[in-house]
């Protein structure tokens, strides 16, 4: 049996069995039913995998699990942190076993290698049931990926007090799977540096709410931290110093942490702006380098972009690029796209040169310019993803396959879907972490963030994928992603201003009521939330607080008309 | 000699001498002169203290600062961190040691005895010399105090590259003293527990840029974390946990490790509103008590204030007050006063009892409160301060030494300082470092912060001490400080909320212009303020990146008009 088949009898059950005694679980599964008679874990608690040549990814997963169990101790959120529960909890029967099992006839491949397939040929789907009477709990699924969501799930189901280690809700049924097959969080490391140590934390915490694509813009006009062995220069000149820089090795680390816990790195380059810094390797290849007044030639400082009329600069970003993707095993990747700069070439001698040699319109060279470095991407077997000004701004010839990544407002997705492409929902105007910080340029005192106010949990929680687009355009949204853009952010501060915020998106698009269901509700999310927040720092993660505590032991206290 | 006499000479001259080649020092001293020849630290180099009889707190104080010279390595905010500098320093000469004298007649105190005298009576001015020739820098003031803010200054004045720490700007002649007494940071530990450690790096901090009173919001409406002896159930039932507790060896550890860094610890214990957890212990001391809908009764959940007009709960406060101010030595406690709300007692049985009973108004009440928790507090020889509130929407008695902190918005310190009392600028429109993160109520998915927009550093380094008072009101403004309450705030996220913004006002009140002088310069402290930001990095904090690491390599270049 597959479980997929499973889940169309099971999808008209999930609202009425939203959960009331559970609060302990995000994001929140698709169906999930609950009991009220406590359990214990039993202190001789063990996992049997019985996946035949278990994979050494699922055993460390295993391993990792039962570590969380053994030291999350998370008090429940009331007051007194559980300690009214002792009494519930004497003569409760002890759970000492989970049996994971993949369905009957399932292919058995690593998490990693589950966790790199194509969109929509991932099967993160899963069954758990902890029976009441002590008797063994069992974890079913399609795929070893599908084993690791579940093994999440279950290690957010315990609570801790006085060396005890229980739930209050047993019997517990899940029929669990993703709304979308798309589940981002987003990191620029060119703005600011972070350490691969910051990385590994992050994607840690990804999985914890089972996130499965980590987008990593890795570079940008500020630095160009990412060292490719053919272009070495790019990040000995455009790193911020040796120690700010990603090696070959570092990448490929970072890779392999991610999809052993359930996630595909999807790298960005962005081009052909956003590349200033590549000018101080190739001057040749970047126009209004630094020129000033920066505001006149980019977004930000410092100016720069490739001369993408240039067939040697089209070649030469082809070739980066594909040199960088063959490394990956992810099928996607992202040339970027935004916020091209028009006056920038307007200004530019050897583009001018170039278009009036060809007769081209500067439209003309970037079509070329793309099909170039996409075809060379494709060519590695890759999808490309682009920023929404690609399609909509220009007027390229784009594969039918490249995905759209909608940014500058969430009204955009509808003309992005008009064009038929598929989309990431990465809007700013309710995913952007960053919003809200004020400004940081310089000699700016009264000036505030561009995409103010901050983007609380609850604003990006409302977030509609589907909102104003047709019934038939519905297929079209793969997922979508929050986002954290680091001019004013660092290793300082990327727990607190990504967590728990970013865990908002993950259960949009693994929660998402179908078209006409109920939809997620924030006033019944907030406890969750505040569970997996309280769970983040037993884990040793640096979440921000979304509330006094005061609030965070009383459910609905602190609610505006409470 | 004394150095204060000193100070009417230099001050003229303190205009036309601002630094051009020192982008290190924060906040920048009243009189700099610089060379431009390089000069190293020996490796060998020591501190001379010529104090006899040296305190205990200025010898670990001198300990501490040869720490920071020999750990700190920051490299120089430039393109290459400093590896251009090596050519420079070829041949320069090594400064061997530090010699520090207090001047002749000077009284031999501690660091700590010094640091919580009265305001106006503390002597934090000092002058130091650094030749060029490699000759001994000599550090003087007139008293321990004003060593600690010179060695303070001094280990700021040193960058590292390849095995050298230097400067490239010797000779250094710096006479310095600050321009308001009061410089503060304040903290809110009730909305969210902040452990010791937190605390102490916090007070670390603080010195480096010579804040000098710690303003410790202990206690509010959502936790009581503060044990006293005399009532230890305030703590018992009102702290989140026991672990969430500051005991009387903590506070006297805090208070402790603060005076010995320059700090004075300014207690406040916030009365009669903010004092709804007070409840859970004395439940005929508070009026609507957890009340609902909370927002009838209280700016935020839970509501509940206490009954001041009973006399049983003006002694119970009044002893509450001066049990905890009698075991601190600062001169000063602060009683809070602010968000009073009537709708509370109108609905308040006990208190309209005891109004109908007495012919009492609500005001004559709160007026027989106030003086006797203040003459309470002034028995133990404290100095009351409250919030603006107590003088400006109520009619109250007070001693005419009660100082007036300044917070709803700026607008209100001409209307404190018409009613003759002494003014520390708490503004929320410039100095709030909690604003801007959004609506942290429940159910409000669109809810903003309530002081929107987010404070800058820069916005805050805009502030006025003495904006819309007249010239004989200007001796009124004590200094100010900037706050963080912690409703969105914990451990997790307390070094980049407050670092380096809370460093604004430290500058502001040290380093302010007389009248009629150049205002503080935005533009010209930004370099320095990423200056102090990355050395705070190096020394273990975790500051906030104020723009691209590209721009603080760059001065001026992400200027809004560069």
């Amino acid at each position: 049996m597959a479980l997929r088949g499973t889940f169309g009898a099971l999808a008209l059950v999930v609202a009425c069995i939203l959960p009331t005694g559970v609060v302990s679980l995000w994001p929140i599964p698709t169906a999930l039913e609950t009991g009220t008679t406590p359990l214990t874990l039993a202190p001789y608690f063990n996992f049997e995998v019985a996946v035949p040549g278990a994979p050494a990814d699922l055993i460390e997963a295993v391993a990792q699990a039962k570590y969380y169990l053994e030291t999350d101790k998370l008090g429940r959120l009331v007051v007194g942190r559980g300690s009214n529960d002792t009494l519930a909890l004497k003569g409760a029967k002890s759970l000492s076993s989970l049996k994971l099992a993949l369905t009957e006839g399932a292919k058995v491949d690593s998490i990693s290698a589950e966790s790199v397939k194509p969109l929509g040929t991932r099967s993160e789907e899963y069954i758990l049931t902890i029976p009441e009477d002590g008797s063994p709990a069992t974890l079913t699924a399609n795929s070893t990926l599908g084993l690791y969501r579940g093994l999440t799930t279950f290690g957010q189901l315990w609570y801790y007090y006085g060396g005890e280690t229980y739930t209050l809700t047993s019997p517990i049924d899940i029929t669990d799977a993703p709304a979308y097959p798309f589940r981002g969080f987003a990191l620029d490391t060119s703005r600011n540096f972070f350490p691969i140590t910051d990385l590994t934390r992050t994607l840690d915490a990804m999985s914890w709410v089972k996130i499965n694509t980590f987008h990593w813009h890795i570079t940008d006009s500020q630095s160009f931290p990412l060292m490719v062995a053919q272009y070495p220069e790019l990040a000995i000149n455009g790193a911020y110093s040796a120690e700010e820089m990603y090696s070959e090795s570092d990448v490929q680390y970072i890779v392999a942490y991610a999809a052993a816990r359930g996630i595909d790195v999807l790298l960005e380059i962005d081009t052909p702006g956003h590349t200033a810094i590549i000018g101080t390797t190739y001057p040749d290849y970047v126009a209004c380098f630094d020129a000033s007044p920066w505001a006149t030639y980019a977004n930000e400082p410092p100016a720069g972009q490739l001369r993408f009329a240039l067939p040697e600069v089209m070649n030469f970003t082809a070739s980066l690029l594909s040199s960088v993707a063959k490394t990956l095993p992810s099928y996607y990747f992202s040339t970027g796209g935004d916020e091209l700069n028009t006056n920038c070439y307007t200004d530019d001698y050897p583009t001018q040169q170039q278009l009036n040699a060809t007769g081209w319109t500067l439209n003309d060279a970037l079509n070329i310019f793309t099909e170039t470095t996409h075809g060379a991407l494709i060519a590695e077997g890759k999808t490309p993803i682009v920023w929404e000004e690609m399609v909509l701004d220009w007027n390229l010839t784009l594969s039918n396959e490249t995905i759209v990544m909608v940014w500058i407002s969430s009204e955009d997705a509808a003309a992005v879907a008009e064009k038929g492409y598929r989309i990431v929902q990465a809007p700013s105007n309710y995913f952007y972490l960053d919003c809200g910080a004020g400004e940081w340029l310089g000699d700016d005192p009264t000036g505030n963030s561009w995409c103010d106010p901050f983007k609380t949990w609850s604003e990006a929680y409302t977030f509609d994928p589907l909102a104003n687009l047709t019934e038939a355009q519905y297929e079209l949204v793969l997922g979508g992603e929050q986002l954290l853009w680091a001019e004013q952010s660092g290793p300082q501060n990327l727990d607190p201003i990504v967590w728990p915020r970013a865990a908002s998106s993950a259960e949009i698009f693994w929660s998402a009521q179908q078209p006409g269901g109920a939809p997620l509700n924030v006033t019944e999310a907030l406890p969750r939330l505040q569970d997996i927040r309280y769970r983040m720092v037993q884990r040793g993660l640096n979440p921000i607080q979304l509330q006094p505590q005061w609030c965070a032991l009383r459910p609905d206290a602190c609610d505006l008309y409470a």
